[in-house]
């Protein structure tokens, strides 16, 4: 047992390529769709597991990804390091800061919108325990515990994302959410250790009085003294070893620490890193890259291969109950639209801008699902309300941008590689001159959307006398605003012997695009350019857009550009 | 069996973070003494397994690490997961393209080299086979192939790695080196593979001359077709996928596919990721984030794992054999040396130059290190020569970049952050001028160095006044040669208030790095300006160095600065 043989590895290898590959494919197809990518990344898990793969083909499935032996170990072993990582990953992403910045109005938020979601999902638990698949020899107070926990935590890593989807990370509206979902989350996972803690409490290392009380203190020293020896810490690591590999090797390391240390206590390990992960996140010595390095190979390698394993453990037909579904999903969001939006009305929001907290911080995630997994292996609850759980967490996280934005009544934020495609790539302008550009790129962009070629032209050469738009660095910028355009377009020319733009470097354009706006979204161009022009800060990128042969290769070096 | 216990996770968790912060710990104590990382990495797998801790400590050693049982099972289905992953990163750094630029050269200086140490090991492993630690049961034919493999194999990552850090990467005599390295590499692993497919044949899904034309077959296939269809794929992947993440579980998922695939045909699952990575890493498509980000984590997260937990299987002490192991030191030096030196000097390379190219050559690095862990796993060694051979490897590496420069007359290309020091950090300065300013900064450095100031300030002075140091972007550079200076010194001052340097964008300078240099290194001080205003290139570097409030801090900035 203490070594793989050659066939048990051989199973190991092509069980994740086959978990990983299919969770990337589906979750990037759930991305194209605007749809959460766990979304997909569980969706592969259903079809490699007892729902299809199994149902379908017993003997691979059972090959591939055996029930018991050193392959169905080796699985678990790597799952659980993976949780423990994304939980670090979701912990680097919490800024201790901004609470304390957002002050009364986050801590009043975030308190009412965990604890009416916690009673209202408690009370129904006591009131229905059977409805809601308690299973028969679970405790009830752990059982009523962990579905009024289940139902007031939120999912940050979602929340973080949605908010950057619709440009309101940064905004007043977002720190509000974030900072009252940072503080539910803190309050959730606390609540869930100490469950934890008092099941099976014979087992344990301690007592469950002692559980707790050693949870709070590890919490505690974690987010004081530890958050503070790190911020001390952080700038002698990055002078003094390897960079970044030193602060990465740090951060891994602390967080397997800090989970063996949660384990050790009696709670989950999951919780010890989450916690490492806010003490070295909250840093402001912690550089981007590290951070992104550690976030690009958690979340897209590790974390697709746990989600996907999910679906491995469960048949998501056979346990599909609707009513219980449909229960557990409305408990969930009107207690959290119900609690947030009444923090946000006590804090003295408007209307508005308090539902679209609520329904900002209904998202649950992969919180939730982790949370129900955990309950699931414990014997808390049965197999049909951990798939109700999963339901309620994806579908609460797809549902959370969209309706933010129409209670706001905001549109969409124009995104620059939206406005491109392939019929508006000109890979060698024939133009000589700006006029002549200019008219090559409206012809372009106007045969393709059915526009009036003359009174663009008109319009975007008006502006491009008025005042040049070459940008420097080989770039050119002309634009219009045009009446009855549904979605802004960028036309794009390349010119290999440039064309003078009269750029404040005196250089000629070698990369020209066309900005075409909606005249009813005044803010539009601005984005477009401002966006463009911080990808170009760069000079090495004009040399990489030049070199591209064709649209593909054009749109993989705009997109592959650093994150200004 | 399936499921690890909490209290097999407590302990799994607490040997991954002892394994990986000893290792990181060590390898960074190693790379300060400019020794390579993973001599520091076995270091604390020795400290920590049956040499050192099972020594003075059975019972911890056996908690931590048991031999047998779930926690065994999970260390090892962790290395063998690193060492895929590792094998995937090495071949990420091989460029078939710089083969077929250095052409004869290369070809000649890669045989040669491969050739001379196999037939000179393998005589010396028919000859003397139990001298040099052949096992009983080991057929004598596949220990002179193993042996003389051994003996050929090259570690083109520490190759890579060497030449970096002397400034020769991107010159011919780097070119030919590398080129003749990924020889060396390619004709080793097909070799060992075979070696592999021969062992055990009884247990093996193939004979072996089945093996070894399907090793063929899937080598020749992955670097011709796999390659060109990856190098189409990678632009879409890019275009269309979340960038870089699509491109990252691309190459995950391949590398395991590819591993799977090897470990089917019946040789070691790290051959198909090497070829994989080949395959992948030789795509101009590939970009640099992504290939960093794979590079970081599995080199400074996975290999420190897999490195040290080679110290945990081997009692260093017990099988350490002397004669063993200057025998094997000599015979891999001889070898190596002669064979590349020989080639090199018939393709017409200059002695010195010939040289040079043994010494690059001789380094055996990891690869050495995980060519004998097979070898010990599949019993065809003893532990006696793994360990010679694990000494071998570390001795080559340690003594090649040294070696080069003693040989080409060259001296350590001079480094931006050796120059820095405490107490040539001027965190306020008081000047208000350009003459000021220059007078503080000499002053600090002579006080410091024990220089005569005036002459220095007179250099210094004379020099900005024939042309002004400004380099824009609130940087400036003034310099000065000095007599009888060992090293180069980079004094630096910082100015809230600004001084005027007449810089070409007009702004005054926050940042002055006084760069004094040796007089007799003409090339240093250009050296020195130029890694400095490529660090300068983007703004945001400095305003990043003036919040930094003491040297810590700005040295943590100036080292995690991108690479330019």
């Amino acid at each position: 047992m203490s070594h793989l043989a050659p066939h048990e590895l051989l199973t190991m290898l092509l069980a994740l390529a086959t978990l990983l590959g299919a969770a990337r494919a589906l979750g990037q197809v759930a991305m194209w769709l605007h749809q959460p990518a766990v979304l997909g990344e569980m969706l592969a898990g259903v079809l490699l597991g007892p729902t299809v793969l199994g149902h379908f083909a017993p003997q691979t499935f059972a090959a591939l990804f055996p029930a018991t032996g050193p392959n169905a170990l080796a699985l678990d072993v790597i799952t659980n390091l993976s949780i423990v990582l994304y939980l670090l990953v979701a912990g680097l992403e919490v800024d201790l800061s901004t609470i304390w910045r957002q002050g009364l109005v986050a801590l009043k938020v975030g308190i009412v919108s965990v604890l009416v979601p916690f009673l209202i999902g408690g009370a129904a638990a006591w009131a229905a325990p059977r409805l809601l698949g308690r299973t028969e020899g679970a405790d009830p107070l752990i059982f009523t515990l962990f579905f009024g926990t289940a139902m007031a935590i939120s999912a940050l890593p979602v929340i973080i994302k949605t908010l950057f989807d619709l440009d309101m990370y940064r905004t007043d509206l977002g720190m509000v959410i974030v900072s009252a979902a940072v503080l539910n989350d803190l309050l959730g996972w606390t609540v869930f250790a100490i469950i934890l803690g008092m099941l099976d409490a014979g087992g344990q290392r301690f007592s469950p009085v002692v559980t707790i009380a050693l949870t709070l203190l590890f919490a505690g020293l974690v987010l004081t003294v530890g958050r503070w020896l790190n911020h001390r810490l952080l700038p002698y690591l990055q002078a003094y070893t390897a960079s970044p590999s030193g602060v990465l090797s740090y951060a891994m390391t602390m967080a397997l620490l800090g989970a063996a240390l949660t384990e050790w206590i009696g709670i989950h390990a999951i919780f010890g890193s989450f916690l490492v992960g806010i003490a070295i996140g909250d840093s402001s010595h912690l550089r981007e890259r590290t951070r992104f390095i550690i976030d690009q190979f958690v979340s897209w390698i590790f974390a697709p291969v746990f989600f996907a394993s999910i679906g491995l453990r469960v048949n998501f037909v056979d346990h599909f109950h609707w009513p219980l579904v449909s229960s557990v999903f409305a408990i969930a969001c009107v207690g959290k639209l119900l609690g947030a939006t009444l923090g946000a009305r006590w804090s003295g929001m408007p209307r508005r801008e308090s539902w679209a907290i609520g329904f900002g911080m209904n998202a649950r995630g992969a919180m939730e699902i982790i949370l129900g997994l955990l309950a699931l292996q414990a014997g808390v609850i049965d197999d049909r309300l951990f798939v109700a759980m999963v339901v309620t967490a994806i579908g609460t996280s797809a549902l959370s941008g969209p309706a933010m934005l129409r209670v706001l009544r905001h549109r969409k934020p124009r995104r620059l590689l939206e406005a491109f495609s392939q019929r508006l790539f000109l890979r060698d302008l024939s133009a000589r001159s700006r006029r002549e550009a200019i008219h090559e790129l409206v012809i372009a962009a106007c045969q393709s959307a059915g526009l009036d070629a003359d009174s663009i032209e008109f319009s975007a050469w008006e502006r491009e006398q008025t005042a040049a738009t070459g940008i420097g660095n080989g770039v050119a910028l002309p634009h219009a605003r045009v009446s009855g355009l549904g979605a802004p377009l960028v036309a794009v020319g390349l010119s290999e012997a440039g064309i003078d733009f009269d750029a404040p470097d005196g250089e000629p354009a070698h990369a020209i695009f066309l900005i075409l706006t909606p005249r009813e979204e005044p803010n539009a161009q601005l984005q477009l350019a401002s966006e463009l022009s911080r990808k170009f800060r760069d000079r090495r990128m004009l040399d990489l857009i030049v070199r591209a042969t064709n649209y593909t290769e054009f749109l993989a070096v705009m997109k592959s550009a650093a994150p200004a």
